[in-house]
């Protein structure tokens, strides 16, 4: 997806994930891939007031403004992952994930681990990355779930933006067995502030290098979506792209606006991973892996 | 390093290793990562009467047959990394590796966690992978220990061949703050039984990948070193790649021969994934993480 801005109306933007998803439809495709925070601007990157940041939060999903894109999709008989933001009701915050099945059912939900950013505002800086003030951590962890008969019942696991970088999260869920990770994400391309750290093509490098390597170590199938391109003034990156289990793209976005990729992903393709290699059962020494559960930050 | 033959003698190896070990200090080098068993062939790819089997283990590290190395690192002040088969005074087998200070005191061994093949010879097949009948796991875990002053006093970590493909080891070495990885390898290039499931060209993608990822995912260099070339009539891979925190590859060898690659490590650049994206004591949530260390194989 190209970027929501912030005074974007909510049914412009559902209007292009409609067109978008048709689209894919029409190119055969059976399940499409939204990015995280699909139906809004990133709104993090604001301090905002409560009144405005309770906008940009879904309190049902589906709810009467994205109900079109859930009748749209059941009448294709294609189903969806979108990230959205979610308020329960009581008034909890998450990041949140679903991926939706050819008839409208909801499959499986997430609930974002890994927030980034910071709880307070960077002093002097426009543009802010709130994640941690805006939202809860989801406390859930990675639960795995199972896609449709006509998607071949894969074995699937969500994750969020900047999950996908932490191994930790794609080995939970390939301890249970995921054959295809679905996840978007809004990741900066450069600082909006004016710092030059790290140049977009890098940033787009280490975006793709995770979901290829992971994808390889966990035997899996991974397909990565971006909300790409200058949203409200401050640049994303975009290198959405379907990852086999060997860790090799097979489809890969071409620019930072709305655009479809379309792949067939053979199931079977985990199989080698999953029985030789990365037999996980013949293979792995858990007893030797305790730090990763028994410390948080490094020694 | 090229191949060596089953039939090459110990000291002619000893004699290619040095010259490299020359080659790099005259390039500047105060740290030179051999591969894995670089002292002979890769014997595991055959079943062995015990006699023969013995030779290729070392008793003691140094010992007279390898004592020209040490002399000589110690002599140009350069330290290495080395892999070798280990067997201890009670007779107990594992693969390896050590890395030896520019003084030439060992600062630090490794004992393979993650042995790869099958404890019975596959039937019918001329070449085997027996690593997991010939060698102990090694019980040890993952120690980080302490690099030289002279290089900068790193916070360092090795690994062994298959373990680089375990996100698992390198985070348990992450989570002791390493700074720089090394890691030698004998990998596969193709199935020298005649399958095809898996060209050259991936299995070195695989392994410069994983490198890559793991070295960004941990904000560390890393030195992934092959023995490579046809050894016994079964290919090895190359891509030997100096890969900086940024998962980028600085360095890669080019052939599949004896060959010394060479780039300088700023320790520094470390700074930015491990106080930002890869800050772990503010981001990682290890409580979502129980799995990993609860399961061994896949649900």
């Amino acid at each position: 997806m190209g970027p929501n801005q912030r005074q974007d109306r909510r049914e412009d933007i559902l209007a292009r994930m409609i067109a978008l998803l048709e689209q894919a439809a029409a190119e055969g495709a059976q399940l499409v891939v939204f990015p995280e925070l699909a139906f809004t601007t990133f709104f993090p990157r604001w301090l905002l007031d409560e009144d405005e940041l309770e906008t940009y939060f879904e309190a049902e999903m589906p709810n009467p403004m994205v109900q079109p894109l859930f009748d749209r999709a059941r009448e294709l008989s294609v189903g969806f992952y979108v990230g959205y933001a979610e308020r329960t009701p009581e008034g909890q915050h998450f990041n949140s994930a679903i991926t939706v099945g050819p008839d409208g059912t909801i499959l499986g939900k997430y609930r974002k681990v890994h927030l980034p950013g910071s709880v307070e505002p960077r002093e002097g800086e426009t543009y802010q990355q709130l994640e941690k003030r805006y939202f809860e951590y989801g406390e859930d962890g990675f639960p795995a779930f199972e896609g449709v008969e006509a998607w071949g019942k894969p074995r699937m696991g969500m994750l969020i933006c900047n999950d996908r970088r932490w191994p930790e999260a794609w080995r939970a869920y390939a301890l249970q067995g995921v054959e295809l990770m679905v996840m978007g994400y809004n990741s900066a391309a450069y600082d909006p502030n004016g710092g030059t750290t790290e140049s977009e093509a890098l940033r787009t490098y280490h975006s793709q290098l995770v979901a290829q390597a992971n994808a390889y170590m966990n035997a899996t199938w991974a397909v990565a979506v971006a909300k790409a391109g200058v949203e409200d003034g401050a640049g994303l990156i975009g290198g959405s792209c379907i990852v086999d289990p060997n860790g090799v793209t097979v489809a890969e976005a071409k620019g930072l606006g709305d655009e479809v990729i379309v792949a067939d992903c053979d199931l079977d393709a985990t199989l080698q991973g999953k029985t030789k290699m990365f037999n996980f059962a013949a293979h792995r020494r858990p007893q030797h892996y305790r730090r990763i559960v028994d410390q948080t930050g490094s020694l």
